[in-house]
């Protein structure tokens, strides 16, 4: 039998979250809270399960939480998304991308990712036959480079990834960068899925820096697949429970994919999250309650002799680790989690290539206790 | 932007169920119970929540499901599959079927379904650039042709679907049935993917009929993935929660698949599933459960002009019509619903060229009540 997927292993994340807990160490690989969700949350999918939502759902999502989220997007980002034809509840944002994916790549067209990304978009459009079109975020930096984007482009371009705030980098896109993607895609009918599953945790505020989602640019908008992880937002990543916003014809084209993939997502945790959804807090405290832990966590790296990156974005902090150690990233990692009992993830899994620029990334979405025992054992080094 | 999927609309599943609730007619249609599941389940679920399993689960499903599966595949079909290493968890069966599919199809390899067939099947295999071959259940009685599939084969077949219990016909395979498939594969490399989701639910124990599971067969066993759904079995379609096992080295390209569409299942629900799967009974109980009620519903029908096909397994009965109307199939369904507020499907549905052979399906995995008040509304015909 011929893989289909030959460059595909087991995904980095479940690879160091074994090692970690083989080697008890304090797991700042894989990108998870280690603390609870809001008990309100869970006696809401409770209280639909013991009301009886438990049979299929529509195939787009409950009505309610489809409203939910349009009602959000609206009140964050301006734009209305019609409830019934351009929002679906999807089994995660990984399945999410995918379905959007399948729904639009045909064998042979090109889709345009941006180095380093996440682990599951070259496979994606491997399987739907498409050609997987690299190009690099700027080195050392991570910011987009325009010049390299619009000289990818050719008439065979589909669609083109995008990832704000961006993992692993934690770097997030200014509203300049999102009006020079509006510019070059203006001339082309380019699509664009952006996953925004980090949209509400977007750092320093009071420095003006906000989440510019695609959905603010009725340019960018009016072509996209917009994505997002009700699992990140609110503490239940086990939950698998995203969505994706887009125009009714590029929704109905998901659409066919999507009832033939999940068909549709667990009724009781949709009409949970959509309870849950009508106070704004919990989302609109996000940014804050991660700062804290962001500021934290810098706070003690900066003892050490790991070189701090800027986080903007996400819940992760990269770190170079040159004045650390001489292993390569992945080595590096192995032997942090083996002998030094903290996992991280090394950049270089992010690449086609596996660039190695000793560069790694922790996780900080996790108990303050977490962090201080994680920054105890780094400082030893 | 042109489709990838030009045949597919919505499914015939959501028309129906949309059209009952608006006209306020009993649904018989969209294959779901209408009543509660067992409130043990629930709790179990409710527990993992509660106690803070709320995270990613490892990729494949949580071990303690993955063994409880493997335990009743042994004790039921006699066949030892590894937890770890054969069984998967996923999030339903329509995505495991896509994604076993997305696995091993290449483009240009041929994919035998044998019509009528579930709706996802064809679209499945198209989104993985394979080539249909449609061949047809005998008609009439829905028995499987062993001289066409053999003759279907060709050297570019890369996998053959079946189904059994069968939907949307409610025949089931019998051993002869499993055998002959059997001997037609053994000298060929074609896989098996056997779709098995109504497992649980085959009468008439005591005229020796009994679930063919092509885990029993190991010259089938080991080229299959066998696919089953918890939603069925234990009455909650909406938690979308299936399994895939298969010989490690399948299991290797499912899951190279698997991890880039959802990664992983709802972690709650599974706790809760594996908890609840300590206690047989609630599977063993079903076929009894089920008989009763295809007997009941049966004996209303008997006193109409429908003309009852024999329901061997699945939760559906199946009807001509030829009787009782001068419609074809959908228009009856639609004028079934709408004026006489019994919803059905037509099996045309379930055919690539909607072909109408005057029958109907109704799903009687629906309270008592229900059933009754379908059965007074029918006998006015
Ligand atoms: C799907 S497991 C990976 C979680 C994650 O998003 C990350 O660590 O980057
Ligand atoms: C996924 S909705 C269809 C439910 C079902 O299996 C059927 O009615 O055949």
């Amino acid at each position: 039998l011929q893989t289909k997927l030959p460059a595909v292993g087991t995904t980095i994340f479940t690879v160091m979250s074994t090692l970690a807990s083989e080697k008890n160490a304090v797991n700042l690989g894989q990108g998870f809270p280690d603390f609870e969700c809001d008990p309100k949350l869970v006696n809401a999918v409770t209280d639909a399960m013991t009301s009886g939502l438990n049979q299929y759902p529509p195939m787009a999502g409950v009505p309610v939480l489809r409203e939910a989220i349009s009602a959000k997007l609206h009140k964050l980002y301006g734009r209305s998304y019609n409830a019934n034809t351009e929002i679906t509840v999807t089994a995660g944002a990984t399945q999410a991308i995918i379905t959007a994916i399948l729904a639009v790549v045909h064998p042979g067209d090109e889709v345009i990712v941006l180095e380093p990304c996440y682990d599951s978009y070259v496979p994606n459009i491997e399987l739907a036959g498409g050609v997987v079109v690299r190009v690099p975020l700027t080195p050392g930096t991570f910011r987009p480079d325009f010049d390299k984007i619009s000289a990818a482009i050719s008439p065979k371009t589909r669609a083109i990834l995008i990832n704000s705030p961006h993992n692993p980098s934690a770097t997030v896109w200014t509203e300049a960068d999102m009006l020079s993607l509006q510019d070059i895609l203006a001339p082309t009918d380019v699509l664009l899925i952006s996953d925004e599953v980090y949209e509400h945790m977007v750092f320093d505020a009071d420095k003006g820096q906000t989440h510019q989602s695609a959905v603010r640019f009725p340019g960018l908008a009016a072509r996209a697949f917009i994505v997002s992880s009700f699992g990140k937002t609110y503490h239940v990543t086990g939950w698998k429970v995203g969505y994706v916003a887009a125009p009714a014809a590029l929704t109905a084209e998901f659409r066919k994919v999507h009832q033939f993939n999940v068909f549709t997502v667990n009724t009781p945790v949709q009409y949970g999250l959509a309870s849950y959804m009508l106070d704004a807090r919990p989302y609109l405290e996000l940014p804050a309650f991660y700062q804290r832990k962001r500021d934290l966590f810098r706070s003690g790296l900066a003892k050490t002799r790991f070189k701090l990156l800027p986080s903007e974005g996400s819940y992760f902090q990269c770190a170079d680790i040159s004045e650390v150690s001489d292993l390569g990233e992945a080595d590096f990692c192995k032997w942090l989690t083996s002998e030094i009992g903290v996992a991280a993830i090394p950049l270089s899994a992010f690449y086609g290539d596996g660039f190695d620029q000793r560069v790694v990334r922790f996780c900080f979405a996790k108990k303050d206790e977490t962090l201080n025992a994680a920054i105890e054992r780094l400082a030893k080094l």
